[in-house]
């Protein structure tokens, strides 16, 4: 560790009071979401059966680049916010590199991740709406946790659908959102029509992050007075997380530099969008050019490997048509610790991004990113999520670059959360069981290959 | 929970620049340890062999009121200090009390803990005097990791002996420990002399802290180049955490309020003393009339129910003679699950204020604190540490006090630790599975009798 290390904060005043939503400045829009059924664009209406009114509108808005924090969300933000940006000299030190290396430390907030960002506003707005019953799907456990703590700050009851891997691995994120008083399901269970299909074919089925999202819409859709909410993937999702980077920003005016790249771990691509957009918006309108690198787990790689296509986000085929880079929706990612990042599929903005070249991807195999977390830890004193871990990674990456050419590069990461309810698997992996978990080809081809039947 | 939610901080420069030595100005001043061989008061050369050299004069110095953080601790200090002084709005609202409840919310710190305040003194001045090789016990394992950071961002090397019980109810702090490079071994252990001797007696003894101390003092003694550090009880450790307090008086006057209570839960005194002694310096010296209570757990009872005498701080009698509220240094403490607080003696300057009634005590049962932070987790957001939940505890009683005088009175407890590492502890509270472990007026007895042999 260095004792050079420097955080950066800002004043209350100075905390963002909006959004950035990207798609208003993008020039290619991401193509619309579309209905299963009639084939046709969404609209807004027709997510309000699953989603609050507000959040749907969110979703499809392309038209205004900048949206109102509620007062109530960012009293809630207050309690954590700003986080801390951070000069990472210890990591610089730790491998020899010139570049200038910060990160964004997500990891403070209560819950422990970014996720709370967006979990506050969602059930802000659900509540606003008079709605009294949220549901979601979670895979490690941090989006899952973030919303039960947001559904108890506006007096929701909270139902959480589980990965099952993840249930099992990291028990005491369920203790968690317990503690918070959230109903905690594993995924897939028999309390679904969408679980009850896997399971009576697949007894053994570990869950992924697709099914639980068809076992949450199923019960939001099913009971009174309920709505879905998602941990990442959609654009609403990333609007919020865009606080992210918008705090970053400022806090990187008063280090004096500004970032020659931005990473970010990638699993539905919130993360990865909220750190990345508002400094994407001045490649956009002005020209700069900073790379921006969504740093993917090599055992579930839809940026890297997968297709440009219209696909289901979710295993039972509840939610519309969307225009994502997948690896098919039936495409079963391997059992790796970093379970946020265990989806087939990448939000549309992102998408979009990627296909025409404003951002780039990377791959990173398990094995790769918890060597990243020990040397982080040891450097800067903080435990990553096996999550952040891929950021982390493909920063390194990066900065041994800079070591060979001698550039003085500005790398800019989100740490999007700490490893404490992580320790089983640092375990494992100091104990030798870890593996990387290879996709072969055919595996790839395979999911892909039954898209042509979706639309 | 609140969306009146309030953080205090304090910028860079308002962060304190010296420790505070309440020795100084006590009236009845502690008496002094004594030489176990000799039978004369310590002097610090006496601690040389065990201690980094300036850490023994801190520990026996009754002249000096302010210790000036060398630069160095003061620089790892700002990576998480000031921590916030927050406004329990949401707790106050939960018990429908009239009473302003403040928390120092020291679980901000990277390893999660208080401790971290005194880790970096120590490994400072043990690698300020060249040594190369520190040594530890620690109980639930916040110190623990604590001494595995700072020896980490020193250089040092790190051997912590972890009370057995601990080390298998809490796996994850021994990970986060290894994480920093810290060698741990369970407590006792076959590697020592002292471990030897009781595992022989009793195979199957869980452990304690006062056995942990006898175990790295022993290896500290053996090895070459090696000093023993300590997570509370001695002085020196106490004079590191009074920068808590330091902060809070700082962020109270924020407020505009000052404290009526201050409180702080109670292992060895160090995390209470922090809070409290820059409070106390007020009572001393202007007469100020606040109240200071230790909440300590009833199961191991020093202060409610030990007696005032010499006694060693360990079990194999390896420590000098401390004067002490102590239960008998053989006092085997049930297996709850504040580990950090199963320890039979408090530290010399906390005893004497206690039988000096500048302070008070209350003890506080298991399942009482587990429902106390249980309240506090949904009521501010933050899960506590099982050691600081005796503290809400404590709190709780007193605010539920005003509620019934309509008394507005001003509560400041500290915060010292989260609970994201305890969450198996909060799973068996959930299952039911929790008892008080109450302690037999006999087992007192019976304990505090042998002390009759010791001096």
């Amino acid at each position: 560790m260095s004792t050079k290390q420097k955080r950066y904060f800002l004043t209350e005043e100075e905390i963002p009071t909006q959004w950035y939503n990207i798609q208003a400045d993008m020039v290619n829009k991401p193509l619309p979401p579309i209905n299963p059924a009639t084939k046709e664009a969404l609209k807004p209406e027709d997510l309000f059966p699953i989603f609050a009114e507000e959040l749907a509108r969110q979703e499809l808005d392309q038209e205004h680049a900048w949206v109102d924090i509620p007062e109530e969300v960012r009293d809630m933000y207050k309690y954590y916010r700003s986080t801390p940006l951070v000069r990472a000299y210890g990591l610089e030190e730790a491998l020899g590199t010139p570049a200038h290396i910060y990160f964004k430390n997500e990891s403070v907030s209560p819950v422990g991740s970014h996720k709370l960002n967006s979990a506050l506003a969602q059930a802000y707005y659900c509540k606003q709406q008079g709605v009294t019953n949220v549901t979601t799907e979670t895979g490690a456990g941090q989006w899952g946790a973030a919303l039960s703590y947001a559904a108890r700050v506006f007096g929701l009851e909270a139902a959480v659908y589980q990965v099952k891997i993840s249930y099992e691995q990291k028990p005491y994120r369920r203790s968690i959102m317990q503690t918070y008083g959230a109903q905690v399901t594993a995924s897939p269970s028999m309390s679904t029509r969408a679980g009850k299909d896997i399971l009576t074919k697949d007894p053994m089925n570990q869950g992924s992050l697709g099914t639980a999202i068809s076992e949450a819409i199923e019960l939001a859709v099913n009971t009174p007075n309920c709505k879905y909410t998602l941990g990442s993937v959609l654009s609403h999702v990333t609007l919020h997380q865009t606080i992210i980077g918008l705090e970053a920003e400022k806090q990187m005016q008063k280090t004096g530099e500004y970032p020659d790249i931005v990473i970010g771990c990638f699993g539905g691509g919130s993360n990865f969008g909220g750190i990345s957009f508002p400094f994407m918006r001045h490649n956009i309108l002005e020209g700069k050019q900073t790379r921006f690198i969504a740093a993917e787990p090599a055992s579930c790689p839809k940026l890297t490997r997968g297709v440009f296509q219209y696909d289901f986000g979710d295993v039972a085929g509840y939610t519309p048509l969307l225009p994502m880079y997948t690896l098919g929706h039936n495409f079963m990612p391997a059992n790796i610790h970093a379970g946020g990042l265990r989806y087939h599929g990448a939000g549309v903005i992102v998408s979009q991004l990627l296909k025409d070249k404003l951002m780039e991807a990377v791959d990173i195999k398990q094995l790769e990113s918890f060597e990243a977390g020990v040397l982080f830890a040891k450097a800067e004193g903080i435990i990553p999520a096996p999550e952040s871990s891929h950021a982390i990674a493909a920063t390194i990456k990066e900065a041994l670059k800079c070591k060979e050419t001698g550039e003085e590069k500005v790398i800019l990461f989100n740490l999007s959360g700490h490893g404490l309810i992580d320790m089983a698997a640092y375990d494992q992996y100091f104990a030798g069981n870890l593996t990387n978990y290879e996709v072969s080809d055919e595996d790839v081809r395979k999911n892909i290959a039954e898209l042509e039947k979706v639309i």
